[in-house]
C-alpha cells in the first residue's frame, strides 16, 4: 500500500467519530461536504483520502454511514482487540490506565511497569503494576502489541530499546524525547508542552 | 499573515528541539537537510516551512542554529510567559499539573478547578485547586491565557462556553468530545484514543 501521512491517518479518526454520531442520530448517508465542514477541512480532501482504500459513496447521494464506518474501521484496525502495556505507573500512567476510551476503541491495558518497589504489586486504576525488571519475560509471554511510555526522558531511549528489543512494533511515547527506533517500528509522540506551543502560536499570530 | 497549517505549527515546534539540542552541542549552523533527516520530512518542506515567516539561511551555508532558534521562539510565541488554568482536578488534571516541561516553555499554571469539595482549596501538585463556582470571577481578575479542560465529555462543551464567554480565547481540549467555539478561538484537542488509533492503523498496514 502507498505511504499514507500521518495527517491523513488522523482526519480518518476523525471522520469515524463523526460517523458514529451521525449513525447515533440515524442518518442514513452524509455527503464529503458535511464531513468537511465538521472535520474543518475540505470535500476534495475528505475524497482523496478515503480514495486511498478504495471506492466509497456515490456521486450526488453522498456516502452510505453504516458502511463508510465499517470501512473505516476496518482500515484503522479497529475491528480486534489491541493489547496495551504502559511503561511508568507516575501520574501520566494513572491517567491512561483510566481513560475510559481506549476499551471502547479495543484498546486493552493489560499491564502497567515501574520500577518503584512501593508501586509495583499495587494495582493502578485497576490494572496490574509489574516490576520493569520483568518487562522481557512478560513481553514474550503476554505478547503486547503496543507499549505506551509513560516516563521520565532520561530512560525513554533505553526503556524504548528494550520494548522494541522484546518484540514490540508500535510505540506511544509521552516523554519529551525524541527517541529512535527500526524502521519496522512505529513511534508516536504525544508532547503536551508542543500542543500548547500551537496554542501560543494561534494567539500570537491573532489578526 | 497568511494561514498556517496545524501541522506546519507542529514542526516548527519540532525544529525547535533540534535547534535547542545542536545549540546544546555548540553547533553554529544547520542544513535543511538535517532538519529535515531529524524531523522526518523533507528539505523542501523545511524550506517551504520557515519560508512562510521570512528569509532564514544562506544557500550552502544552512541556516545560523542560535538566529533559527531565536525566530522560532518569537514566532511560536515563546518569548513571553503564558497563564494557564487546568478545568478538572482529576488523573489527567494531576499529570499536567506536574509536567516540567510547560514551565521551561514559558507556560504557567496558575490555577487548576473543580467542583469536588474534597479536591478545592487542596494543592494538585502544588497548584492551588479553586472551587468551579469561582471560574469566572477569577478569570476577569487573573485573565489567563489558556485554559486546558481535563474534564468528562458530558461537560466539556459547557465548560468551554463558560471559558469563552470568560474572555479565554485558546483552549486545549483532553474530553473526547468535538466541542464547538466562535471562530476567534483556538481549540485544540488531545485525544489519547487516536493517538492508539495511528498505531493500529500502522500495525494493521504493514507490509
Amino acid at each position: 500500500m502507498k505511504r499514507i501521512a500521518d495527517s491523513t491517518v488522523r482526519r480518518l479518526s476523525i471522520y469515524l467519530r463523526f460517523l458514529e454520531e451521525f449513525e447515533e442520530r440515524g442518518l442514513a448517508t452524509v455527503s464529503s461536504e458535511e464531513l468537511a465542514r465538521r472535520g474543518g477541512t475540505t470535500s476534495a480532501q475528505v475524497r482523496k483520502d478515503l480514495s486511498f482504500f478504495g471506492s466509497f459513496g456515490k456521486r450526488g447521494l453522498g456516502y452510505s454511514v453504516p458502511e463508510l464506518l465499517t470501512a473505516l474501521r476496518e482500515i484503522l484496525g479497529l475491528g480486534r482487540e489491541w493489547r496495551v502495556i504502559i511503561v511508568g505507573a507516575g501520574k501520566i500512567g494513572a491517567a491512561l490506565a483510566q481513560y475510559r476510551g481506549f476499551r471502547q476503541r479495543g484498546f486493552q491495558i493489560i499491564a502497567a511497569y515501574d520500577t518503584n518497589p512501593e508501586k509495583v504489586g499495587r494495582p493502578l486504576e485497576g490494572v496490574q503494576v509489574r516490576d520493569m525488571a520483568q518487562l522481557e519475560t512478560d513481553i514474550a509471554r503476554d505478547r503486547p502489541d503496543i507499549a505506551v511510555l509513560a516516563i521520565p526522558s532520561d530512560n525513554a531511549q533505553a526503556v524504548l530499546d528494550r520494548v522494541v528489543k522484546a518484540g514490540i512494533k508500535a510505540v506511544l511515547n509521552f516523554a519529551p524525547a525524541q527517541l529512535h527506533a527500526p524502521a519496522d517500528v512505529t513511534v508516536k509522540a504525544v508532547n503536551m508542552a508542543m500542543e500548547l506551543e500551537g496554542l501560543s502560536f494561534a494567539l500570537t499570530n491573532r489578526e
